[in-house]
């Protein structure tokens, strides 16, 4: 089923880009941003880490960044006389538009050439975006109707397809933060999209795992861990006809659930239409089986795991998926990585997967079938 | 010079082995566990990532342990008429005691052999300990005296070398977590020590990364970040005959110091008497800038890198270091791992390298020459 979504791109004061995607007809986008605002400067490097070859973004100007203002004066609610917001418009129904503190911004090479040397910096390039879920500051992303969450998607995969096509950029990622507990400093439902000037650790470490199972056995990594999931069953969570969630096998957090398209897609743009509407209701599904677990807040990471840009093997190798995580470990009380996780690297986990699927799976869920 | 440390291993009530090391001479040692003490059912297995190529360590029974006790409670303080403590003595100079809650524990064989398919799990075989560093509850590392610094050197290579022993571990990594905001359980000024049964990740990553340097240039990676990080300077914040520390090139943490030996070694093991009399002045100097630069605690990570355990190519190309951060990024605000750092394995840090040290080197200490 074709889903509609209006789109209108649009400038802000300082030049940043502001599309809305309207799931609801007749408001008109033609409010300008009446704000004087300055252009921030922008200070972002990335540099080569030679002692674990990584690069890390280094962004300076991020420190003055708006930091859990007062929900009058919230930057991502709809403008008015008293706020004018980021959004110049009496409501919206799903927004995106440029970080005014990006951590990575600007056209140029990307970084995959190899380093020179043990002290290479390079400029930060990139995009960083804001996609704001609905106009309702008190909202959660958990509770929208099913058709905002269709566009929400499409949203995603217009922005994927834009921040792929930027000179520079390796590879995006669409992402949630939510929770003061992970460090969330704006509470209206937003997500995040980076468009990294190089490909990101955990990717760059999936995709050699990967092609180390395809020099071993011939197969496709993702796809034996998929259907091993399948067979098991012990960690499978939910699963509609395009769709399969589980508690991955040797998971690091207290509750994590990782969502996987039934067949490989390299990307949220190679989605069937038939797959996006099977979406909606098995991510909500999921996460009101997660936030069922505790009588307590869940502070958690929502990520969409993304073949790197462009053509070749690692794109013909990677799986989409979701990655939906949380550091709530108990009713008042939290996973905190200490020396262990970020000193060394080394997850230890309280939990066994399938004693976390089992009680998720023992949630009950009632699936508002709303609009 | 010698630095005289008297040694006496006892057991605990459920045979777990208690150390002491006394610089103080004269302490009766022969005072028994009183209490009527269950033996820990041992759940600890680990699990290969198949994903990330990692193994994880999974404590199912590390929910129920110790959480916060009030300070008359506290397990680590001398024991009590009230309060029957893990350490069965009046005081105590430094005290290191099995983990009655371990993430590892048991001899086997080591996890190096390659994972049998994709869903491998194993016994978490290793061993935990914790280092208590002073019998004074409300102390702090950063203000013990130099001697009982240098006595806590001598526990760790104790305990290095005798875990490295052990079946089954592959690697030994002595740290601290300091503060709640790193979910510090037990204020007591302690360390731990951890005995895994494989290498962990980021010790992996920086042997692949020194192994590849050796092959492209036949020098030492280390040699040659810390010869670069001498001649230019600029984030070197503190050294001497013996040490160098610095901010490193590439650094992930608001605040975050490295502290090399001029040669190279392997591990705590290898350090000459020299060396270890040169370590607790510019460790405690480089604690005591990073205490000085805000106003506000230190939740901070101190972890000992140290080489593979047993011979081989990595032992030789390792060297040994100490890493200290910090999670403070201003008063009153913490870096939070959010969607790029823990989704994505993506740092972004908000300030320079060489802002950060000159703000260190600006710290006005003044190292009182304690006993």
């Amino acid at each position: 089923m074709t889903h509609f979504v209006h789109r209108t791109s649009t400038r802000l004061a300082d030049g940043r880009e502001l599309i809305y995607f309207d799931d609801t007809a007749g408001t008109s986008r033609d409010i300008a941003d009446p704000r004087d605002l300055p252009v921030v400067e922008n200070l972002s490097q990335i540099r080569y880490d030679a002692l674990l070859g990584e690069w890390v973004g280094i962004a300076g100007h991020r420190q003055t960044r708006t930091y859990q203002p007062p929900p009058d004066q919230c930057p991502l609610c709809p403008s008015t006389a008293a706020n004018a917001s980021e959004i110049p418009a009496s409501t919206y129904d799903v927004a995106v538009f440029q970080n005014r503190f990006p951590s990575f911004v600007g056209s140029g090479p990307d970084a995959e050439s190899s380093p020179a040397g043990l002290f290479d910096t390079r400029p930060g390039v990139g995009r960083c975006e804001v996609v704001c879920f609905t106009s309702e500051h008190t909202a959660t992303f958990s509770h929208l109707p099913l058709a905002r969450v269709r566009t929400v998607i499409e949203a995603l995969i217009d922005r994927t397809a834009a921040l792929s096509a930027q000179p520079g950029v390796a590879q995006v990622y669409c992402f949630e933060n939510r929770g003061a507990e992970i460090g969330v400093t704006l509470e209206h439902p937003h997500g995040q999209i980076y468009g990294y000037p190089y490909v990101t650790p955990r990717t760059a470490q999936m995709l050699a795992c990967a092609h180390r199972h395809r020099a071993a056995t011939g197969r496709n990594l993702f796809a034996d861990i998929v259907s091993g999931e399948l067979a098991d069953g012990s960690r499978v969570v939910a699963q509609n006809q395009h769709w399969v969630a589980f508690v991955p096998f040797a998971s690091r957090w207290p509750i994590e659930v990782q969502v996987f398209p039934r067949r490989r897609l390299p990307d949220l743009m190679a989605l069937s239409d038939d797959e996006k509407d099977a979406l909606p209701p098995i991510h909500l599904e999921v996460l009101h089986r997660m936030e069922g677990l505790f009588d307590d807040t869940l502070p958690a990471i929502t990520g969409w795991h993304q073949a790197p840009v462009g053509p070749g093997e690692d794109r013909d190798e990677f799986w989409l998926h979701l990655q939906i995580f949380s550091i709530r470990r108990a009713p008042g009380k939290l996973k905190y990585l200490a020396g262990s996780e970020s000193g060394m690297g080394a997850w230890v986990s309280d939990v066994t997967p399938e004693a976390t699927a089992c009680r998720l799976r023992d949630v009950e869920v009632s699936m508002e079938t709303r609009p």
